[in-house]
């Protein structure tokens, strides 16, 4: 697994998770106003000639970059609508105001706001958060936990179990390109149940002990970095596809122990 | 389109609603004392011998069977878990006290409680409700409304729109049958979006005009007499895959208007 330097001296931790709340309380308040707003489709540009889904997005990564401005001005940004901005403290805020923008679109609750605070090794804290029934998962500096419906809670993930006893999550059954829809599918066979739809909130779910793997592809760092903060916190792993870190994106696999991480490995590797 | 008698004099349609928000209730409490609870996994047996998800199924079937006792006792009772009970009235309430239930295994909030009161023409009122969400989604009786997180609102369909920009939903990619499969996925291709794992929650997005197409199969009678209430009610239509009633379950069809239901059953009829 990947090594992160959790206890970074150029951040105050209670400090950063202050900031990251500040963030998912600023960017649910827009991405709340579009969702199952009236005429909400992708189809449905209004006069700026933008999708509601897409002003939806902008407008909450504008929101939290906006806070990041007043309370961490050394700071770098990373984010899916806004692109990158420089800093010179060593720590970047790593942005994806939506995930799931299709889940977004179509009703469904399992996108979500997602907010890393990264250093050079990695994530070091992430906050998941679905605004819509009104729950957030964080881990990472110290914490790993979640609030909603149920109040507050601590995250763990599953106990270990064989594959064949597993839990499998994607959020589309075509996952990438052919030859890695095949590799998932060889997993697919293999465990005890797979699932699909369900975006971010996937990891959040697996974080939490409900679900034994994620297998995805194509992924980007910001759609990956606060659910690695989160699932390492709660005790799970997450590697690429071949081993080495994901924080960068690509081809993730997201599990609760590192046997169950190498059994999905050694069979995507498999031809 | 079916005909259904929805001004039934055998009941009296408040008192109707009334009893079915009072069964909503009696059963959120046993799905979500058993939602998330530690060590929730089907391979977990307690004392009884039954898995939690069977228990948590049982005792708000149970629970829901009560109320009717004390507050309907002429009426007759189709359930998922305790099967049929004849009744007097010419009513019948069906009930499914956890639709998708490794979707609740999973930890999704996808799954929901289905009930429904029908006559011999159908249901004539229903209730798709998501306890943990806190969503409820009502429809028959002159009602067509839903409460959740944004308050209360009016349930209503999409605007009618051709087929290449619906948005499509079916719960598990294999569907059913292979052929079953192969007819979904024709429609699939023609579609603006596909999306997979919402349980009885895609027919609540179609009755809150989120989406325009719920295509299943291998339905039983309690999976769909609630969601044709819910959708039909909200101006939406649904029929059996050859255009017959879909009240006994089996291939369903769930549209948001006659034109785009003519387009998909072509499709999946189509060889």
């Amino acid at each position: 697994m990947t090594e992160r330097n959790r206890l970074d001296a150029r951040g105050d931790a209670a400090e950063l998770v202050a900031v990251a709340h500040a963030l998912a309380d600023a960017a649910r308040v827009q991405t709340l106003r579009h969702f199952r707003a009236d005429g909400l489709a992708a189809d449905n540009k209004d006069v700026t000639g933008f999708d509601p889904v897409t002003i939806a997005d902008r407008a909450a990564e504008d929101a939290m970059r906006a806070v990041l401005r007043e309370r961490r001005p050394e700071d770098g940004v990373l984010g899916e609508e806004r692109g990158a901005e420089a800093g010179s403290s060593g720590l970047t805020w790593v942005l994806d105001p939506i995930d799931g923008t299709r889940a977004y679109l179509a009703g469904t609750p399992t996108w979500g706001v997602l907010i890393a605070v990264s250093n050079e090794t990695g994530p070091i804290y992430g906050i998941i958060d679905q605004p819509y029934i009104g729950e957030r998962f964080e881990g990472g500096s110290g914490q790993a936990k979640m609030t909603g419906p149920h109040g507050a809670r601590s995250l763990a993930v599953r106990a270990a179990r064989p594959l064949g006893e597993a839990i499998l999550f994607t959020t589309f059954p075509e996952v990438g390109t052919p030859q890695e829809r095949a590799a998932f599918e060889r997993v697919a066979a293999k465990v005890q149940l797979t699932r699909y739809g369900m975006d971010c909130y996937a990891y959040a779910l697996l974080a939490a002990g409900q679900i034994d793997l994620v297998i995805e592809a194509g992924l980007n760092a910001y759609d990956i970095q606060a659910p690695i903060a989160v699932i390492e916190a709660a005790g799970g792993v997450v590697s690429s596809w071949d081993g080495g870190d994901a924080a960068g994106g690509g081809r993730v696999i997201a599990a609760s122990c590192p046997e169950m991480l190498d059994a999905a490995r050694d069979l995507v590797a498999g031809g």
